[in-house]
């Protein structure tokens, strides 16, 4: 890696192929799309399966609310249209990363199939790995955790349109991933995640 | 890279660090962020760096109209507004690769300074380093060049809001690197921009 040698270039035709990406990053990229209800985890275990990844050598990066909310989709609401645009454009980013070889960990409530399978379609499209990874939870078990409160004001009535209380939350029904968090600890969890990966053969 | 390791897992708190993700790239992140006219050669000398960056093992990405107009911003036109908006996106998705590690290299005509100097401050904002490259050519030779027929077409007025024709180009005035392919060739440009890159330290 990252090593100088002479700086004479020779430039062949064509853009840099799958195989040159291949073998550049040492692994196929793919995205593993988290799905679930709030407090259900998810976030929790893409931070610890991305780290686990990269004390491996192998390359992720995790796309989250964080460093999508208050950046790429800050113009977007909660409507359910600008949901559904919020849901698209990390569909496509999260494939722009997955070309680039990079296993990209989206980790988006997306509460509704429709917008889910699009992105599932537009990975197809493009011959890009893709993996849905419900990680499921109890509604009684994300409302007893409700690190945030939310579930207290969407009780309350103070938010409305909260997935899970007041607006649905479509559960996948052929995940290629199921992980429970109200059954499993956080360590089994992300075991099962990364033992999922490592099952995938994307590592070259 | 890639290695296959015992699969007991150990969770640190807190996300991955930079010093973490340096490590495991082998290289700092970084934009680069290619503007100029309609056939100034822009998106050939992006090509062609991106190949000889990943024959040397680094790892680049390449954003340019192909994988991003026919995605995420399919649903833009090219009103002011929508450019904007078109540049503001592909400014946060390039600062999202930067940051994961990736040399992003980005390949917009970008004509307005307000739009660049935007994204060049979003960057600056994540602490993500970024290197405006004006990709320079005089109106004339690009309108030799013409590989598209698109000058011909917006002196025939058959396309309006043309960049360079009856829409403005705004160069860059500070630009950190300043290739112009209508003196050197081909080769001799990507030679500067390799070498360029070469020389921020980047590399681990």
């Amino acid at each position: 890696m990252a090593e100088q040698v002479a700086t004479n270039i020779t430039i062949h035709e064509g853009t840099v192929t799958s195989e040159e990406r291949l073998k550049n990053m040492g692994q196929k990229g793919a995205t593993f799309w988290f799905t679930g209800l709030s407090a259900s985890g998810k976030s929790t275990i893409a931070v610890a399966v991305e780290q686990v990844l990269l004390s491996r050598g192998f390359h992720a990066y995790r796309l989250d609310g964080d460093n999508i909310r208050m950046g790429l989709n800050k113009n977007l609401g909660f409507s359910q249209e600008d949901r559904a645009e919020n849901i698209r454009r990390i569909g496509e980013v999260s494939k722009l990363f997955a070309d680039s070889g990079i296993l990209s960990i989206a980790s988006f409530i997306s509460p509704y199939t429709e917008d889910r399978d699009a992105v599932r379609a537009l990975h197809e499209e493009a011959g890009v790995a893709y993996f849905e990874c419900y990680i499921d939870v109890s509604l009684e078990v994300a409302e007893e955790r409700d690190p945030k409160g939310l579930y207290k004001k969407a009780r309350a009535g103070e938010i409305k349109g909260f997935t899970g209380i007041d607006d649905p939350y479509e559960a996948p029904e052929n995940p290629e991933l199921h992980i429970k968090t109200h059954v499993d600890d956080l360590e089994t969890c992300v075991q099962k995640v990364v033992d999922f990966i490592d099952a995938q053969n994307l590592f070259a």
